[in-house]
């Protein structure tokens, strides 16, 4: 079985996005009361916008479920307040709940979370219990910077997390670390503030201890790692100049890499420095990058194609690449 | 010869910190009169900062020259005010001067610039002409973020920037972009912040006309280009998605790589990806990582070594990286 862990329903039914229109124009007019309110799609109209989407992609790459999540750009965690954040959280992750019921072979579920910037967890906690135990997701995207560029939350190593955390290993849940669309002019979204949220996650747990205090706690990192598979040289350098523990050890039971890196090179790269116990499967389809790469005639994001033709990786190592991480990290997967 | 396009002096005598130290505590008292205000620190002390430091690793590693500015991190360009920011500048600047009129044969100068986070220009271009015009500097250090990592100014290729950049085409010097220290806690500052900086620039140019404003504009981008090249694929697929041109094109007259890779896979990946034209050799010695790397018994940021085991890299090549590329990018460099 192929699991790709990464996932976006970047193709949903344009209601979703009227909703989240039409809540934000709300924001706007003092005399609104903000309400949940209700988002029309029907069954057919989910069929329809994955049919020649990601199952369409499925089908022609080979690949067998999705562990799927809401559009991340769309998050925005940085509109509205607590409560408009709580709303459109809750929509996007029972649409995604739906198309997993329609889909259950497909698709399993990962959950948005409702932060916001000013009290990054309000709510998360509740939504995460709900999304686990209510509608059987597996695991959650952790936005760290919900302000969308600007920074303002602490780190994901601050004791201000620790309660979510908790959560999240009582119910063996991984988090995927990814940011939402930038509103600063300096990033762009799937450009640098992708990569740099993914760099800079990375760093943050390599200068804490957060896994001495959860050692069961588990995060990927998306986008290849960020820069960090490239700069590993200079990790593995900071870390021994700051006395932190040497990086193979850092990450071996908590700290995974996906492949949504585009190119054979980068993979090459990737497959090299990173254990193949810490690479988990993952295209980002349908997302950042649509088009088709000249040089090879095939999609940049069909990261399957690269693992097939990378020298040097076992079968075994592709199972574990494909499949047998994955249920590592994510182990109420049950397909 | 060997050129080493990034070093800064990160060693200088405790008296440049001791001034500093005093500048930033004016700042916290309201009665305090900023004055230039002097920074004294002899020629046998200066010799001593560098006979141990960098001239030692020049001579052991084969490296010739190495074109030399103030330390990045120091630059803080977001303490204190604009007054503030140039009186520093100037010091740090001149104390550059004095290294290189010592070591004529071993150092060239770029210069720091005094940027402030709400008017990032104000002064630069006085400096700037002061350092190249006055003290025979050959570049500078453009700071993309004078706010430490808040990310408040505007992106690089804003139009506000433009009158330095006719300053820079009119005097033929080219911008290493270079961050400093993190005030952002969520930012590593030589982990993740640098890093950063280095990738949300060059995704600034591949969306911008800039080039197309100013032809003979030159920009390194150091520690390898962040993480651009492993994402390289991401970085085609974008520019092609967005009807940009493609990367060898934008990047051809105007935007250069150093070798600031800290480990050999990285720098393969780098001599694979880049254009042989658009890579300068640089070291960031002495900088970010200090230590040696024990899988291989030498410096991690020995950089030349990992260019001399370099596989498929001809001879005329190497002369490129080494020398001929830098001569091109700094053509006021006259040694």
């Amino acid at each position: 079985m192929i699991i790709d862990c990464h996932g976006h329903y970047t193709t949903a039914p344009k209601a979703l996005q009227d909703y989240r229109d039409a809540q934000i124009a709300g924001l706007k007019d003092p005399s609104h009361i903000p309400a949940k309110g209700s988002v029309k799609i029907s069954d057919d109209q989910i069929r329809e916008s994955l049919e020649n989407a990601q199952l369409k992609l499925q089908r022609e790459r080979g690949t067998d479920v999705t562990i799927f999540s809401p559009r991340a750009s769309a998050m925005g965690h940085h509109i509205g307040d607590a409560t408009t954040s709580r709303h459109w959280t809750e929509h996007c992750n029972d649409l995604i709940h739906r198309v997993c019921a329609l889909y259950p072979k497909n698709f399993v579920g990962v959950c948005q979370l409702p932060q916001t910037p000013r009290e990054p967890l309000a709510n998360c906690i509740e939504e995460l219990e709900r999304c686990v135990n209510e509608l059987g997701f597996i695991g959650c995207n952790l936005n760290p910077d919900p302000s969308g560029g600007h920074w303002t939350a602490p780190p994901l190593t601050d004791k201000s997390w620790y309660p979510f955390y908790e959560k999240m290993v009582e119910l063996d849940v991984p988090a995927m670390v990814h940011v939402s669309a930038s509103c600063n002019a300096n990033f762009h979204t799937t450009g640098s503030h992708y990569i740099n949220a993914d760099t800079t996650a990375f760093m943050q747990f390599l200068t804490s201890d957060l896994f001495k205090d959860f050692p069961a706690l588990r995060f990927i990192i998306p986008h290849g790692g960020g820069a960090v598979p490239y700069h590993w040289g200079r990790y593995r350098g900071l870390a021994q100049d700051m006395k932190r523990p040497p990086l193979t050890d850092l990450i071996r039971r908590n700290i995974f890499f996906d492949t949504c890196v585009y190119h054979m090179p980068g993979i090459d790269l990737l497959l090299k420095i990173v254990p193949v116990d810490n690479i988990l499967f993952g295209s980002e389809m349908v997302g950042a990058v649509r088009g088709i790469d000249p040089e090879t005639g095939d999609y940049f994001d069909d990261t399957k194609k690269y693992l097939d033709q990378a020298r040097g990786l076992s079968a075994d190592d592709k199972r574990k690449i494909f499949e047998g991480n994955a249920r590592k990290v994510y182990p109420r997967l049950k397909l």
